[in-house]
């Protein structure tokens, strides 16, 4: 299942090994980043100066894309489901390592009728569908509080890596959407993006351990990327940390290398989180362990949003 | 030793108890921030603006008070002395708890003559007895290092806290500069500051442990001020991040609350911190532990820099 081959012949042709050798490496992305609409009937919100960005850069900041006052109905809703004694029991919900307060609800759409109805809002999914080029599926969804003055940092890393590997997303044909519920500001921890990281893929080292996830969402130690190779990433493209008010969306690619600091301003900062999946790239074993994670991380039913 | 009292009377009286009631508090801060020059005689590099503005705010950045190439000799210097196996395991520096590399070495105008030389420069020290109004002495210097893709980060804290709990700093008359040896950027982890947080004193709440110093340096659990008073704090001034090329200094004040988050750029970041104190401000015996914390870390001689 490790075999690279130059020719692709299926989706359980491992096209982006990683945690396989002993030392990483950087190599071309051998996918499209945004996908041509070969049926010529796909919507198109965004104009072609946006399609060439996102490919481009591997991002996009769509500013206002809601209004802020959905922006508070949305954060009103999340502080109801994070008081929430079931949602706090819930095996979806991943809590502070200090406290056990709730910092993520995965499969948020199946949670909340409410962020239901946000994930499947067309002025998200036709973005998806164009730059995808086609139908998608919801393949992860979340609701992520960093709380004041806390909250963890994420290092850096591709979800492209731990998706493939771990769930067996086969191709580099999915984007993710952040959407934030409150201003995402230089303090509060914002995404950081390293722009044209997208277009290289990184192989980490390390074999993974089963049921690693049940770690892995509060502490990263598998599908880190190396320091020599985050270098090279950030001496071609920097880092940039898109700002905005609540509302905004940023857009970036699955293989875009990003990370978040500390929340050290005294409020909290809540996005929500969705990736839409090209129905084209349905999962497949994964690629770097025998059992799958379970399907609030990675669905593996790869049903169109309509 | 922990009473408070209107008139003050002398050093020993304890005019700003912290880690003495069960809650915390937030009071005005009861000494001026820039000193007046009651002998006419003080040097004065500073423009009106320039005391008026750190009066105001608690803080004031010299950008380029010290050329790149100066910078780049200090940091060479720096990079000799993290290398060397018996700075490693002086007591005076501080390491990594993850790896072990240095993270600050403590009392190093007395390491490297060329750090002492720096300290003494009349650039930093003729501001700051501009600012505390007559001769000063160092109270503490150090080289931080903050390593690429790592680094912890520092949270919210007034340095004059600890000063004065856990070494007997009298008043509020000192001063600190945070001189950069390389840039300092939205990324990797800058100094933060509340402007005009250094006008009121947070006392904080919990006894503190004799020879506390010892793991505080690697981890902050007493002197930390609550949120409650952070966010009044910010919602008064909000956070400042200045920014700034190699050479670039900061002057704050010793009520200053500051931060500073994790490194996430690919190169380290270094610069050199020195606080300077009033000899009319010498320290006494400490206002919450018995025995003070060792002289590298807080000088208890006050011998005026000449």
């Amino acid at each position: 299942m490790t075999t690279t081959t130059a020719t692709p012949t299926g989706p359980h042709v491992d096209h982006y090994p990683s945690r396989v050798e002993p030392e990483p490496s950087i190599t071309p992305r051998r996918d499209p980043v945004a996908y041509p609409d070969t049926t010529g009937s796909l919507p198109h919100p965004l104009d072609t100066a946006e399609v060439e960005r996102f490919d481009r850069d591997g991002y996009l900041v769509l500013e206002g894309l809601f209004g802020e006052d959905e922006a508070q109905a949305y954060l009103d809703e999340l502080t109801r489901l994070s008081d929430r004694d079931d949602v706090s029991a819930d095996p979806r919900t991943i809590l502070e390592p200090e406290d056990d307060e709730v910092r993520s609800v995965f499969e948020v759409h199946a949670v909340s009728e409410r962020f239901d109805a946000l994930l499947r809002d067309s002025r998200l999914v036709d973005a998806a569908r164009q730059l995808l080029g086609g139908s998608v599926y919801l393949h992860q969804s979340r609701v992520n509080l960093k709380p004041a003055l806390r909250g963890k940092e994420f290092f850096w890393h591709s979800d492209f890596e731990t998706w493939h590997v771990e769930d067996g997303m086969p191709r580099m044909r999915a984007l993710s959407c952040s959407i934030a519920l409150t201003e995402n500001n230089e303090f509060n921890g914002p995404l950081m993006v390293v722009p044209g990281s997208h277009r290289w893929y990184v192989a980490c080292v390390g074999k993974t351990p089963e049921r690693h996830y049940e770690q892995s969402l509060r502490r990263q130690e598998y599908g880190v990327p190396d320091h020599e190779s985050l270098r090279r990433l950030v001496e071609r493209g920097g880092i940039d940390a898109p700002k905005g008010r609540a509302g905004s969306v940023v857009v970036f690619d699955c293989n875009m290398m990003h990370a978040s600091g500390v929340n050290l301003s005294p409020y909290p900062r809540s996005t929500v989180f969705v990736v839409y999946n090209s129905v084209e790239n349905a999962l497949v074993a994964p690629f770097g362990v025998d059992e799958p994670r379970p399907t609030y991380i990675a669905s593996r039913e790869a049903a169109p949003v309509t």
